[in-house]
């Protein structure tokens, strides 16, 4: 059975079928069970306040106070997240000796000024530097969808908190797909805005020039709902678009290499779904893709941002890494001034060059991950963590790269592992992409 | 005898007391006078498209077209700047093979979108990356005050193509003080904009960090004229500001040490003449400027950013450059990427901290060089190049890096070496330095 939605539910609290208090205690609940991922999805979980900020909602309701359509959910958000009096732990240990946080992140202030009820703070990768979602500080949570399954990252327990009924939405942050590729491979929403729309201060980076804030969730709408709050913008769901006559465009090349055969499958199905009710969708050359793998060779944004955050920190506390971040934030140490320079002025080029073909198409289509969530066991060596790892992340860093929107929405059938569809837009076509998607996703759907 | 200005000359063009073809003329006879210093001052004179924009502007004013109070003015852009269908040399050799500019820096488009008379295109210190304003390849203009001086850099022609009257007015770009030094020391106004307001785009760069682009001319009025037409705002200059009750701020480190006798005389009595019309002049603790020198230990932006350009055309036309730009150039090879991130975070640190001080004060005032300018015997040598190069440039870098707007107006008596008096503002305050540069002026000139 599919989970209840955000507007579901914000409908069942206005009608005073539910409350807030109901919603949170059930949330918690889910958390505190023992056979349940609670433990692993969450590094904290904020109960007393959780409690009485629903009791709060509730009374304000009844009082025709009502912020937002968040008003009395619970929701989550990450663990880079800033929040007053608690320490940012980013997933590691190595920052268990940091100060509390003065205030709130400013996404997180918003999600509060919204009404949102905040259960916890979510496990992930470490310092966000995987797309996997293994954790050997705090446990890997399990995929929803299969328990022998990761949850996809960084944004792990983000996905598996709105999986597994402990949130209704999750906050979660997309450097490189940590958004889209958990809820991607734990079958829900995951919507990735153009970065420079929310704020990202209050949060600990990864790569400042690619990182961006975004939510997962049961549905389009919902996403649209809480995008809308981190963006503090007037929250508006979009119209959903007319299918027949938009145009989405599949590259060739880069993101259609090597797929998985349930996703190629998942993916095929899906076009032909869409095919049927009018949408125009086209195979063109994109051979600028390729150039994603050679603007690497002298070094990445993550490796040399991440490095110049990191390293007075792994001078200090570098042996309490997770051993598979660690080496991965070092390398950025041997990038050059120049090489990073080049590398800005490059990126700029690729935007440029890929919208100009791109831009002609309403959405570029593609798997939002070339393969499934892989097993624990598939990631249990370093070489098998890599290349499930690079095959997770190479469609979703895309949209980083090129400083785009994008939304994943199942593409699976029940009984099926979850395959995500994903949209991607041009940079600031953040509403177009939403209105494509709720038309998108009921067809997808398998 | 004071050049004339372009408000005097703009309003004997308005009352038909003279025509653009003249003014051109006039400039143009200069240029080419083998007794002066056209020959060093200007890389490339475009003597036929000059006459017949002069000619085609007094054509339209006849018929009342008169598109901007610089239609009809002769003015000089700078050899960095790309003119379509030129080779952009940048005051180098290295790129005469280069291939000629498609379309016009838009400052250019802007100049000419205003009814300017382009003359020509002028010498400067190679690749802008010097305060001297020497230049191996094209001859070193003689500073018109006292012709065995260098006339400052990097904008050194077109300081002197205003100061000798083959110009109204110059399009400098000012990296490190590269507007403001010329225009000090060689006894004219200097205003760098704060960088945003003006496009960079079609000038070769020194450093993307701290380019900017603004006029030098004989009076801060003409300044605000043609800052306007570079930032593609209406023409505007800004009322005259009370001195009465102004607060100046002196730093008491980094920009007061050193100081020739003559700068150090002139400043004085400059602050007591502003003193005496009601200005509270007040000497400040600062220390944070000396911040400035340990940021640069593990390099700068300009080194940095000028190797990520210049690396290719090095390998293949090293020999050719300025021995004494090259190396400083070749500095930047050696930063990490994370030296350099770590720059960009310092950067913004510092701009916040010194800001919380500054912007209780309505400018920061200072000497706008610490030395006159040097005889070209005193810059002939690589140490003694050296030591004049950081004192000439000492006080103007803390407007680039701070990302401040600044401007220098003349603060000697008749008889003395040219000196510069400094106003910085506060990021975006250029219209309130303007308006209060207005004042100064008339009050500090000795």
């Amino acid at each position: 059975m599919a989970n209840p939605t955000l507007q579901q539910l914000a409908a069942d609290l206005a009608a005073g079928r539910t409350t807030s208090r109901r919603l949170t205690d059930e949330a918690l609940t889910r958390i505190d069970d023992p056979k349940g991922e609670g433990k692993r999805a969450f590094i904290k979980v904020w109960k007393a306040q959780a409690l009485a900020a629903a009791d709060a909602s509730d009374a304000l309701r009844k009082v025709g106070m009502v912020p937002s359509p968040l008003a009395g959910i619970p929701v989550s958000i990450k663990n880079l997240c800033d929040v007053a009096g608690e320490t940012t732990l980013a997933g590691s240990k190595a920052l268990d000796d940091a100060p509390p946080a003065k205030t709130d992140a400013p996404v997180v202030a918003r999600l509060r000024a919204a009404g949102a009820v905040i259960v916890g703070s979510t496990n992930m990768s470490e310092f966000a530097f995987s797309g996997v979602g293994f954790n050997p500080h705090y446990g890997t949570p399990g995929n929803p969808a299969d328990r022998t399954r990761v949850p996809g990252g960084s944004s792990a327990g983000a996905a598996v908190s709105v999986g597994d009924r402990m949130a209704v939405a999750a906050l979660g942050t997309d450097t490189g797909g940590s958004v889209r590729i958990p809820a991607a491979v734990c079958g829900i929403v995951g919507f990735k805005p153009t970065a420079r729309r929310v704020p990202i201060d209050g949060v600990v980076p990864l790569s400042t020039s690619l990182d961006s804030i975004g939510p997962l969730a049961n549905s389009v709408e919902c996403c649209a709902i809480v995008d809308a709050v981190f963006a503090a913008e007037p929250i508006h769901v979009p119209e959903a678009a007319p299918l027949a006559g938009l145009r989405f465009a599949i590259p060739k090349h880069f993101v259609m290499d090597d797929l998985d055969p349930i996703v190629a499958k998942a993916f095929e199905r899906a076009c032909k779904a869409l095919a049927a009710k009018g949408v125009r969708v086209e195979e063109i050359d994109l051979p600028q893709l390729n150039e994603l793998v050679t603007l690497g060779a002298r070094g990445t944004f993550a490796a040399a941002e991440a490095y110049a955050w990191h390293q007075k920190l792994i001078a200090r506390r570098g042996t309490d890494y997770d051993q598979l971040v660690y080496p991965r934030i070092m390398r950025g140490k041997e990038m050059g001034a120049a090489d990073y320079i080049d590398l800005l002025y490059a990126r700029a080029d690729l935007q440029k060059r890929v919208s100009a073909i791109t831009s002609n198409y309403d959405a570029v289509i593609m798997p939002t991950c070339a393969i499934v969530a892989p097993t624990l066991d598939e990631v249990s060596t370093p070489d098998g963590f890599t290349k499930k790892n690079i095959l997770l992340l190479r469609n979703t860093t895309v949209g980083n790269f090129l400083d785009r929107c994008a939304i994943s929405v199942p593409c699976h059938a029940a009984g099926e592992l979850p395959v995500g569809f994903m949209l991607m837009g041009e940079a600031m076509a953040d509403m177009r992409v939403l209105a494509m998607a709720r038309s998108v996703a009921p067809v997808v759907k398998g």
